[in-house]
C-alpha cells in the first residue's frame, strides 16, 4: 500500500504543493549572498587566482538603455557558495564538467554531521571515518543518494574574509575532512556529495595531507561533488530534509556559483 | 485529517525522498546549456548590449594550477535561462533586486497555458486575457503562488540565434504577451511570475506596444518576476508540476543567469 491516502486521491507532489503553500514544509536558504567582499579562496603564489564578484554597470534608467538598468557578471567559477564538478581536480579530469551533473542528484536528501564543539576548540579539525561511524550508530546509515553537510559553524566567520581564512604564516586554518575520510566517503558512502561551510571542501591545510586536497582528490575522481560557504546549516535537522543544489549549466565549467536550498519541516 | 497516513507515521518530506529516489518523482531541467553560441537579446543602438559568455581560462592542470583547472566567467545578468528582479526595470527602481527574492516563491506549483499551435502559424502572436480565461474554465484558477509558464514552441530555434530571435528590418519577431494582459496577469493573478522559451519575456516587437515591454513594466513594478530561454517545457503537465527556480544571489543585481529544475509525477 502507498504511503499515501488512496481516498483522497491527492497527487503526490499536490501534497508538496499544499505544504508548501501552508509553510508546514519551509524553503531554506543556504546561499552565500554574493558582494565583492564574498570571501574567497587565496590561493599562495606562484598559483594564479581566480576573480572576486564584480557586477560591471551597463546601463542604468539612462541613455544607454532608458527603461532600465542591468550588467555584466565577472566572477570566479569557484566564488562563494558553489558546486565543483570533477573537471575541476586532475583526478577527475576525464569526469563530468558543472553542465553535466545528473539533475537527479541535484535534489537529494540531506543528512548533516555536527562537528562545532570539536571545530571550536581546533581550526584545524579533521573529520574521520569514526566520527561518522559514530554518528551513524545513532542515526543509522547515510542514506543512498544523499548529500553529507558538515556542519563546523564556521559560517559565523562568513562577514569577515580575514577570519573566514583564518591564515598565519603557516597557512589557512579551517576544518576539514582527513585523508582516509575523503577516501572512504567517496569509496564506502553512496552520497552524491559533501557540502562545506568553508571556503573549499579542504582543510585550510589541505595541502599538507597526503595526497594534497584529498577530499577534491577522491571525492571529484569519483564522479561525488562539493559544494562550499553554505549557510545556515545550523537551520537543518540531522536527517529529513530535502536539498536543491542548483549550479549554472556552464558547458566545460569546472564548477559553478550556485543556489542552495533547502525543504525542512 | 491530514492527506497523509497518520499510521505509517512517514513524514511530509520523507514521502519525497523516497518519491525521488524511486523516480515516481522526477526531477526535469528546464536550463538551457550555457555556452558561448547560446542566443542572446540584441538591442538595436543606441543601447547598450551586455557581453555574451566567456570562460576565461586561469588554470587547467598545469604551472598556474598543477592539481586543478579553473576559470573566471564573464557573463551578461542577462544570457540563458535568467531571472528578471524588479530593479531590471524602471517601474520596479525601488523593488527588489535579484538576491532579495523570497525563497519561497522560488519553489512553487507551476501552470502552463500552450499557444504553440497559434505562435506556429504566427511568430508574433500575443498571450491576451482571453486565453487565460479559457483556460480557467477548462483547468480552474491558477492557484495562487504560482508561476505561469507560457508555452510556445519557440524552444524549438534555441539553437540558433538567428532562429531563436527571427529578426529582419521590421524588428525581431517572437510571441509575447498583449499589455492588457500583462497588466491582467500583474494585478489580477495572484502568480509569482512568468515563465517564458523565448530571450525575454516580452515580446520581440514589445517596444511597439503600449507601454512598451509591457510584461517587463507591469510584472516587474508589482514585484512579480521573469523567467525566460526556458527548455524542456514539453514535458511538464499542464498543472501539479512544482518548479524550482534558482537564480543565483547577486547582491543589488538586476537578474541572474539561474537553474530551473522541475519536479513532475
Amino acid at each position: 500500500m502507498s504511503h499515501y491516502s488512496e481516498q483522497t486521491g491527492v497527487s503526490r507532489l499536490s501534497n508538496l504543493a499544499i505544504d508548501l503553500a501552508e509553510e508546514k514544509i519551509k524553503v531554506i536558504d543556504l546561499t552565500t549572498p554574493l558582494t565583492p567582499q564574498t570571501p574567497a579562496l587565496r590561493l599562495p603564489e606562484p598559483f594564479l587566482n581566480l576573480v572576486d564578484l564584480e557586477l560591471e554597470e551597463v546601463a542604468a534608467y539612462d541613455n544607454r538603455g532608458p527603461l532600465w538598468s542591468h550588467n555584466n557578471i565577472h566572477i570566479g567559477e569557484h566564488f562563494g557558495t558553489h558546486v565543483d564538478a570533477p573537471v575541476h581536480w586532475i583526478s577527475g579530469k576525464e569526469g563530468r564538467d558543472i553542465s553535466q551533473l545528473p539533475v537527479k542528484r541535484l535534489v537529494a536528501p540531506a543528512v548533516v554531521i555536527d562537528m562545532s564543539a570539536e571545530v571550536s576548540s581546533n581550526p584545524d579539525f579533521l573529520l574521520e571515518v569514526s566520527h561518522i561511524e559514530a554518528w551513524e550508530r545513532i542515526h543509522g546509515s547515510i542514506p543512498h543518494g544523499a548529500w553529507l553537510i558538515y556542519r563546523t559553524g564556521w559560517e559565523q566567520f562568513a562577514h569577515d574574509e580575514k577570519l573566514f581564512l583564518n591564515s598565519d604564516d603557516t597557512g589557512s586554518h579551517t576544518p576539514g575532512i582527513s585523508a582516509e575520510c575523503a577516501k572512504w566517503l567517496s569509496e564506502k558512502a553512496n552520497i552524491v556529495g559533501v557540502g562545506v561551510e568553508t571556503v573549499g571542501i579542504d582543510a585550510g591545510k589541505g595541502f599538507d595531507l597526503e595526497p594534497p586536497f584529498p577530499v577534491h582528490h577522491y571525492l571529484l575522481g569519483n564522479d561525488k561533488y562539493g559544494v562550499t560557504s553554505l549557510k545556515n546549516v545550523s537551520s537543518l535537522p540531522v536527517t529529513g530534509a530535502v536539498i536543491i543544489v542548483a549550479p549554472l549549466p556552464f558547458v566545460g565549467g569546472t564548477a559553478s556559483p550556485a543556489r542552495v536550498l533547502a525543504l525542512v519541516e
